[in-house]
């Protein structure tokens, strides 16, 4: 109801409305949210505000994408791709460029990436041509690589995607070691609320003790 | 844990870093939230993330106050002000932009608004000077008005801003009339969910019953 009138009012002035527009367009933001950050930035010196617009303008405008493994980059090819120090026979297949900052955190991997740029979803009209898989397969097939990990989340198109880059791999490459992240009990989890078939998993991959 | 990694991270691009960096200034936006949106961007069509960017500046740029209610308008005198439509001899005063806003959403309000743009706030040093409280008795001296509707919200704030108002405005003009909205049940509320203090305002403020 109140949201109702919030989109039926006028607002006094069309640089704020264009304002709310344009916010609003922001995932998860909302036109009441969106007129929030517009009053607040009316707060704020003009600067700052010129600032946040100026970044979103140049972001869009100047980033560009690692031609190797298609993660943003202001190089030709990333800083990963181009490093000595990283393994350059695994390679860490991830969905976006988010999971590649995730990977990276964990300071657990040192292989190279590649951005798929989305998972195969037939319901959203994303089929394999939409992904960088081609891509993928003409780096496997440029040879070098012993092990491609398949890095992506437990949802079902996680799952058809794997499945589809798994077949396509195999073919290019019969030697390829294809893996896949474990999937078990969460570090601080009880067992107690993990559901079945992530503990069911857990057991069937259970692996040798080890102390930490 | 896992947003001390996000902030200790290297972006992988400047461009990304500043955008985070930005948005993150928003209320309520932290710099997961602010990454997402970055993200999200990147994915977008130029044109509008270039939109959100100019609107951002524009807005901060081009906005102007009415002078003499002090709402965001885009002239001199806003169109509330300059209304023959209006009633001119109510003031109702509020706290900002948006309880304008919020008032003429419910079109039982036909007068002109006085906005104070912020509240008398001791702790966070904003005294009556800060507001637009000398200007509010200018107007109210320069007669006409015969009656000042204080509307703010329910809060310590909105009280001591109110006292203070009130006070002033009853040595400018002492045959003024100063109300306040009527405090009481929410329509839609159960009484058993109602606070004792709330109740008690909503008994002794009772008005004659009527139908709707």
């Amino acid at each position: 109801m109140s949201n109702f009138a919030l989109m039926e009012q006028e607002f006094s002035s069309t640089l704020l409305e264009n304002a709310v527009n344009s916010l609003s367009r922001l995932p998860g933001v909302g036109r009441k949210t969106a007129l929030r950050f517009a009053l607040h930035l009316l707060r704020r010196p003009e600067d700052e505000a010129a600032g946040i617009g100026e970044a979103i303008i140049n972001l869009r405008k100047g980033i560009r994408y690692c031609s190797m493994c298609h993660n943003i980059s202001e190089q030709e090819i990333c800083p990963i791709c181009s490093s000595s120090q990283r393994q350059r026979n695994v390679l860490c297949v991830v969905e976006n460029v988010k999971d590649v900052m995730s990977v990276e955190n964990t300071r657990q991997y040192f292989g190279l990436y590649h951005v798929l740029g989305g998972l195969i979803s037939p319901v959203d009209g994303i089929g394999p041509d939409c992904l960088e898989i081609a891509s993928l397969a003409e780096r496997v097939a440029a040879g070098g690589i012993d092990e491609v990990i398949l890095a992506t989340g437990a949802t079902v198109e996680a799952d058809t995607t794997n499945f589809y880059i798994y077949r396509l791999l195999s073919r290019v490459s019969p030697d390829l070691k294809i893996t896949q992240l474990a999937r078990g009990v969460s570090v601080g989890d009880e067992l107690e609320y993990t559901d079945e078939i992530t503990l069911g998993r857990s057991i069937s991959g259970r692996t040798p003790f080890s102390l930490g």
